[in-house]
């Protein structure tokens, strides 16, 4: 509850002016963008081939920042297939963030996120990292992803229940964040965890009603996560990919999303 | 420090004796093998092509009980690699440790687990897991690893320097690993956590002298580790297949790691 208090005065800002304030430009380039495009939303394509994946991109494009994948689900995965998903990504100007969650030492994570099949920092403008490795999963990430121009995020609290994210922990991975804020743009968290304007707030389990899924997964609203918590992007998975219409869906989450600015900005 | 006095008692016994007490098949199986192979022996291959892996595994195969993979690091990774891979482990009878850091929501870690290019389910042996989400992580894993026969690691400690992993998250992750001892069959740690014999105590970072490498990670000796932390298992990575004859390294380690349960034993 302190955190949250002590930063109402950046969740008034506005994202374009945040833009000017960061150090990395994945970060001013993400800001930018939500600014002028009016979105503060990211869909989570957890489908299973790289065909409904790419289906999924073009219908939500439009009203999306940020197109979040597991590409590591997919049993079809080719390099032809984040060709294809970067041409989408061009044309309805959204980023790719590849939820990897890299959570080893430093030396692994670089040949994790350079190389294997999925080349991850060849297509991906933002990938995440766990910090419980300690700062080094930072550094070896850098290594890599910065000559390319790559954000990082950090988990600095999650969504599941009995997540030992919280307290000590969530404090060390944004004092670890703000250390490298050349590289890391943000946080995945359940709240605004810094008032460093740079530093962009992303929450995922968010969906139209608050409730929990039988492994664990809880789930708020756009209105709490982004009027209440003060965070900055809604990470939104089932509740468009599984909608019947997800284009329809996605443009309700936005809306939703981009109106709890408002409540935001009132403090 | 008190972890370790504590944990005297199941460091005297022997392998062979622990198989018997145990929940988990997997955790029986391996704990036979190391007693009758008199091997606690785990060699990391991070090495970065199929063959390099293969190769390896031939060379160290008769002096390990486990042989760690870390897949995502390949670029020619394919499913018929993971067959050849079996065969050496059945010819030189060792089990597979495909080291993934599962670290995402247990919906999530299933799909990653199962499915993908990996499929590290269908040919690894064991895999690993933060428990920084929560128990769900390690639900969503039982659900496809379970019936299988797979067993899991939870990661309690890390090698590398600033970890997060200590204190109340390393007490927790123990309490969550006996919780589920049909499926959890140890840990990735430093030194000895757990009392219960079922529960297998692995240690990375280990080398032949102390040290530090630039990205943090932290070199323990396997006298040390075996003899003085009473961990279980070895984890050499580096100092083998880096060395100019693997077989021959292996054949050293294994000998310490050995030697070190003489030590382990006095208490």
């Amino acid at each position: 509850k302190n955190l949250l208090d002590e930063a109402t005065s950046v969740a008034k800002m506005s994202y374009g002016e945040r833009a000017g304030m960061a150090d990395s430009n994945m970060a001013k380039e993400l800001l930018t963008l939500m600014e002028s495009k009016q979105t503060n939303l990211s869909v989570a394509a957890d489908v299973n081939t790289c065909a409904e994946v790419l289906q999924l991109a073009e219908a939500v494009g439009p009203h999306i920042c940020l197109f979040k994948t597991h590409v590591d689900v997919l049993a079809d995965f080719s390099l032809a297939f984040t060709l294809e998903l970067q041409k989408i990504a061009d044309k309805h100007r959204f980023l790719i963030f590849e939820d990897r969650k890299f959570a080893d030492i430093g030396n692994t994570v670089a040949m994790q996120y350079g190389g294997g099949v999925y080349r991850i920092a060849d297509w991906s403008h933002i990938t995440n990292a766990h910090t419980v490795p300690g700062p080094g999963i930072i550094d070896g990430l850098a290594q890599v992803g910065k000559p390319k121009g790559r954000g990082l995020l950090l988990l600095g609290q999650m969504s599941s229940s009995g997540t030992l994210a919280d307290g000590e922990y969530t404090k060390k991975t944004v004092e670890m964040a703000v250390a490298r804020r050349d590289f890391c743009i943000g946080f995945i968290c359940t709240s605004r965890l810094s008032e460093d304007p740079s530093m962009i707030h992303m929450t995922p389990g968010v969906q139209l009603e608050e409730g929990t899924d039988s492994l664990g997964q809880r789930y708020l609203t756009p209105e709490v996560v982004i009027g209440e918590r003060t965070s900055d992007v809604i990470i939104v998975g089932r509740g468009i990919y599984k909608a019947s219409d997800p284009a329809a869906a996605a443009l309700q989450y936005k809306q939703r999303g981009w109106a709890g600015r408002d409540e935001a900005k009132k403090g």
